[in-house]
Parts: structure tokens; C-alpha cells; sequence
């Protein structure tokens, strides 16, 4: 099966889509970053391909990037996800794995804030809007995305995944145990976003109170 | 400072209240366990006194655990702990520091969920009840209770501090320190306490899904 994956990352030009895209290709998968502006996808991957000869990456727009794929990573703003979700709903393939990997969290004067879908997370309010054909994960919401980008660097922590069932939480598993260092934990159904969304708000808020950038997790005792 | 500092564990009781009281008293503080019925305190007390001999552990009401503490952790069941505040203000000492361990989550057959306070957090919740005169704090909010209580055990992980000030949050840092194998991590303002104590519900759900009980976190990169 494994063979077959084909990863398009949605808004992948930014520091955490070109992150994933890097260490996904770095596995051996075929990945294609997609972006509003094909032009700056193709660069992007193409930049991609140069620092990493061993990834297989290629740049389309957003639209290409969501029909071409049978794994699709959401890797824009989270205000975007849904919005564009709505606006590309008949491009989606039939049983398609769809990865949620937003966070809502919005910058007062530089103090990040969680701002509380009214579904209660991200991951809710994005399943709200999907077809029922394809399947929802989420993965990889608390990884700091500066770290993600600094490929050569192990990400040595754990992944909590929660998902639309438990398939949707084995396929996305399946993808992050592929990442060297990377442990998925299973969080369980999507509700599970609403702790883990905020995880992320909480690294983000240890990484500015200690100075660091890559503050993460781990789970003792499994 | 240290030495006088004078432990007031109010439910100190159960699973979690008699692990904090143990883990505190074998550290060389003076440790007071509070229960609604005085003689099931003193006997608790003495329980742990005779497994623990190293350990100065004594038992008494919850307002004399409160009136005679500078230190008072909250160890009731969330429920009890705004009522339990409420029913005491002019029992706490000006200056005492009060730890909130509560997590206001509730079980329904069997299935944990989280019970958000209209203040946001239990942490939140107390603070609105508490009189100025205190400080309040939250720590060993995400340590498993069952896990607390094997001292022998050390913890070897993470505990989430964080308090209506950087005062309040190095005070009871500096007594999460004292126990072995336990790093506080300044999370911020009481407000984090949305994040800690869903976190909570998250490693008990953890627990649950692959049958363990001491699940628990570590931030890395710090």
C-alpha cells in the first residue's frame, strides 16, 4: 500500500508545509507542495530538491495538489483551512486522507491567544466542512515548525494524532513513524484537538518564556 | 525560608493528597493532611508515618489544615474545592501560598470529560473566590495520581506550574523542585491552566487507550 501514497501539502511553501514536505520526501514518499502561486510551489520544491538530491518533491498549485493526492496535508493559516476546504469540496479523491496540521491561534501585539472554534477546534470545524469520502486525521500540530524546517535535526519527541476513527488514526500514524525520531500517540477522536491545539499555544508560549524555539513534547509511562 | 515552610494538604486523604503529602514530607518539610473527618486524618497521617519514618506527617480537620498552613494545596475533587474556599476565606494566613491541583473534569459512564468552568479553568475558578490576602498557583495538576502515591517511584517528568504571578509561580516552583525527578516548567499566568488541565483529561485518556496508568509529559528542547 505504502508505495501508493501520494502527499500534496496545501499551502506547502510556508516554514511548516515545507518542513513536513521535507522530512516526509526524505522517507521516501512522493510529495508535492502546493501553493496559490504555482510559480512559487515550483520554486519552492525545486529549492527543496537542491538542498535534498535524495526528496522527490514537486510544486503545483493548491488545487493540483488536493486532486492529485490521496494524502493531503493542511498546511495553511487555520483562518484559510476552512475557506478552502469549502472552495475546492468536489477535488478531494474518494477515500482520500486528509492531515489537519492547523492550530486557531491568532497574535495580540506579538501574545498568542487560542480563539475557540465554535465546533470547539480546528479539526472539528474542518470535518464539519469536508465531504464525508474522505477521512480525517490531525498529526504533527504541536511540532514547532522551526525545528521541522532544520531537516538534518531529529525531531526526538512524540506526535499526538486523534482522528475521525480508528483508520484514520492507523493510516496517520502510519505516516508519522515514518519520520525518523518521531513517535505518534494516539490521542484519540478528533475532540482529542481541543487539548492538543492548545498544547501548541502552550509550547508556543514556553519557547517565548525560556527563550527557545523548539520546546515539545514526550509521553512517560507508555 | 525553607524550613518554615508548613504544608496544609486540605483532602489529603485520597490517592492524590496522600502521594503529595508523602512525596513533600520525604523532601524534609512539615507536612499537615486536612480531611472533613479529623480522625480519618490522623489515621491516614499515621499510615504513611509508619511506612515512611522519614517522613513528619500529621493529621488534621481541613480548617485547621488551612489556619495553620502557609502552604495550602487544594487536593479535594474540583467540585468541593470553590464550596470548601468559600466556606473558609478568613481561615487563610495573609502571605499563604495555595496550590491548585484540581482538574474539573467529570467521568460519564466510565468516559472522562472536561468541564470547563465559566472562568475558563479551575485555577481561574478559585482565584475568583479566594481573597487577595493569598496567592494562588497550580502545580502536579497532570501527575498521575496513581503514580504519586508509589514513592518509591521517582517521577522522572515535567510538572506544569503556573500562578496569578512570576512570584506565585517561583514559590511553588521552588517546592516542585525539592521532589526528585520532578522539573517545574514555568507555564505562565493561571490562564494556562485551560491548557494544563485539559492535559490532565489527555494523559488520562492516553492511560485508558493503552492500558497504563503513569502516563505523563516532558516538554524537550528546553
Amino acid at each position: 500500500m505504502e508505495e501508493q501514497l501520494r502527499v500534496g501539502v496545501v499551502g506547502g511553501t510556508g516554514s511548516e508545509g515545507r518542513g513536513l514536505a521535507a522530512r516526509l520526501a526524505l522517507t521516501g514518499l512522493r510529495v508535492t507542495i502546493g501553493s496559490r502561486d504555482p510559480a512559487r510551489a515550483v520554486s519552492v520544491a525545486r529549492e527543496l530538491g537542491e538542498r535534498l538530491p535524495a526528496a522527490s518533491i514537486g510544486g503545483v498549485s493548491n488545487e493540483n495538489a488536493i486532486a492529485a493526492s490521496n494524502v493531503v496535508i493542511l498546511a495553511v493559516p487555520f483562518v484559510h483551512a476552512g475557506p478552502m476546504v469549502e472552495a475546492h469540496l468536489e477535488l478531494f479523491m474518494p477515500g482520500a486522507l486528509v492531515i489537519d496540521v492547523t492550530v486557531p491561534v491568532v497574535f495580540d501585539a506579538g501574545k498568542p491567544r487560542f480563539v475557540e472554534p465554535p465546533e470547539g477546534s480546528a479539526a472539528e470545524h474542518l470535518r464539519s466542512r469536508l465531504p464525508d469520502r474522505v477521512a480525517l486525521a490531525c498529526a504533527f500540530k504541536t511540532l514547532p515548525a522551526r525545528l521541522l524546517e532544520h531537516v538534518e535535526t531529529p525531531l526526538d519527541c512524540d506526535d499526538f494524532v486523534c482522528g475521525d476513527s480508528l483508520e484514520s488514526r492507523d493510516r496517520v500514524s502510519a505516516i508519522v513513524r515514518r519520520i525518523p525520531g518521531l513517535r505518534p500517540v494516539d490521542a484519540g477522536p478528533l475532540e482529542s484537538a481541543r487539548v492538543v491545539e492548545r498544547m501548541t499555544l502552550l509550547a508556543i508560549s514556553i519557547n517565548k518564556r525560556y527563550k527557545r524555539h523548539g520546546a515539545r513534547f514526550q509521553v512517560l509511562g507508555l
